[in-house]
């Protein structure tokens, strides 16, 4: 978005703080105001408790108007064009009559300074459709803070109205693996003359690709492209069968020129179809709902006892210890986690 | 192993049962003994709180003579040919003067009934070798059990002189995902004629593979176990690079015709001298150590709360409401966390 949008909308923002209820919230962004949803994301961030609790309720009341949405992962290195493919191909989502958020994973933002959607000339054209909202990576140390407030983000957006979401990821880390288990169609873009340009990507990620786009094939690049095309689909037929019955599909684009975008929107309409048709979608959807509250308490868990008084230096200290092998990873573990109970049983003295 | 061994083995490890000691199990384990050692597992393996001291401190023992090995996850599919594989690529191993221990992990084996290693006809000639010890699947409820056994399995091996460690598995669940984390080599076992025959082997697997073997290249089958390598090679081209700078290479064998084996010995070995010299098995090992202690507390933290009195039930409950999305996945995990940390804290009441 432009500099004096932001400026309006932090002055909005401002406004909603000092008399904001999670109802009053709620209200606007069931009706789809841009700014509410804005506002209520933020709360979802902060680290304030009196936030937490606003968001927790405002989540709450959400729910219910939550779900109804074709949630799509798209990943795929730097430089592979994701910001003009996601630009042009959002476009053509709103278009259809459809409404577009985009949201963004990226863990590493904190490191490199946040590439993905970080950049406010990215995405121009897209960021001032009525029908689209943009959101930059939620900030967080912890994939598993980041995964949490993505994950209530979408929740947000669906209630809001919006029934296309893009969750953008850079190929590189963790963070895809993440992406998969929350959205419903995952999708990789690649560069032409695969190989080693598909440096970066990490391995793993291309069996969990649900389609495979190649990208940039304009110009010169074209017949490239099709080769390219023709290598992967070569090689993903080798892929052992997906668990829904779907079947990957490998095409090219231009986002420069406009070419091949109809057809991904057909091959999401097809997998849209066909998962709705044979139950995987709605069983996937509740699959996940349930690895979510595993991994939740799994880190609620983790972050407690990393928080807890002295045990983080005993974590460090026990990394080393294991990695020159005086204790054994076990022992080490069971050490920690003793030490953990113990100071919590007598947290009451 | 034999009837009449098996029932050698049971008596002597009832004499152990009277009068071992960790020191005591520890000097005969490395001295090579392998009645000793198959006691040792069976303490680790022990639900006994008296055992389990004894393990743990026979652990420590062995840790300082442990890592002398090259780990060898071996995968595929029931029907591949796993277990003639290893009985044929085993006695090669021996005859190459090393020292062979063959693990399984199947946390499937309490539905099936545990084909893996399970059945004494198989691998007949390998077992009664002198330098082999075969161990089948360590018996346990939780994928995280079955992992912190065979783990703790693999140190003892290595103490007792075992310098090649194989691990099977079957490519169909979540357990390659954990071999592969315990071992410095995945190999991944393919039919012939890819494609649908690889029906039942899990997503992201094959890009995990450090070397791809098309198994029963004989006879009429030879033609087309050629053309599978073609294709698997094509395949594998695409995949991003690996971490260490390794290329998995691709070949084919035939247990039957004992051929192809010493060209699947060699790749190891050039695989062994690529990633010695470039620092990056010393690096993977100490990575898997933290790794391991990491999931280690992890388990033992949501070990602890689903063992809490009253918490099975709060968790089996919340499950079936976030699938209904009556409360969200986050919501439900800090509900299920908070009543844990009130039940801890007032224990001492």
């Amino acid at each position: 978005m432009n500099e004096e949008r932001r400026q309006e909308w932090l002055a909005n923002r401002r406004n909603y703080k000092s008399s904001r209820t999670a109802i009053d919230l709620f209200e606007k962004i069931i009706s789809g105001d841009k700014i509410a949803l804005s506002c209520g994301i933020t709360l979802l961030e902060s680290s304030l408790k009196k936030d937490q609790d606003l968001a927790k309720e405002l989540l709450n009341l959400c729910l219910p108007y939550s779900g109804k949405s074709f949630r799509i992962g798209i990943t795929g290195v730097p430089g592979v064009g994701k910001s003009s493919f996601i630009e042009e191909f959002g476009k053509l989502i709103c278009e259809k009559g459809n409404k577009l958020a985009v949201l963004a994973i990226d863990p590493s933002s904190e490191k490199t300074g946040g590439s993905i959607l970080g950049d406010k000339t990215r995405m121009q054209y897209l960021s001032v459709l009525e029908n689209v909202f943009i959101r930059p990576s939620a900030a967080g140390k912890t994939l598993g803070g980041v995964a949490r407030k993505t994950r209530e983000t979408i929740l947000l957006c669906e209630a809001s109205g919006f029934n296309y979401i893009f969750i953008e990821t850079v190929g590189v880390g963790q963070s895809e693996i993440m992406v998969h288990s929350m959205v419903d169609f995952f999708l990789l873009l690649l560069l032409t003359g695969a190989g080693d340009e598909l440096q970066g990507i990490k391995r793993g990620i291309m069996e969990m690709a649900d389609g495979l786009i190649i990208t940039k094939a304009d110009g010169e690049n074209v017949k490239r492209a099709q080769y390219t095309s023709r290598e992967v689909k070569n090689a993903i037929h080798l892929f052992p069968p997906t668990e829904n019955g779907w079947i990957p599909e490998v095409l090219t684009c231009s986002s420069l020129n406009k070419i091949g975008l109809v057809e991904i929107y057909d091959l999401l309409d097809k997998f849209y179809r066909h998962t709705q048709l044979n139950g995987s979608f709605d069983f996937k959807r509740q699959n996940q709902e349930k690895y979510w509250m595993h991994e939740t308490l799994k880190d609620l868990l983790f972050d407690g006892i990393t928080h807890a008084k002295g045990l983080k230096e005993l974590i460090q200290k026990m990394e080393k210890v294991v990695s020159q092998k005086e204790f054994s990873s076990f022992e080490a573990a069971q050490l920690i986690y003793s030490e953990y109970i113990k100071q919590l049983v007598n947290a009451k003295d």
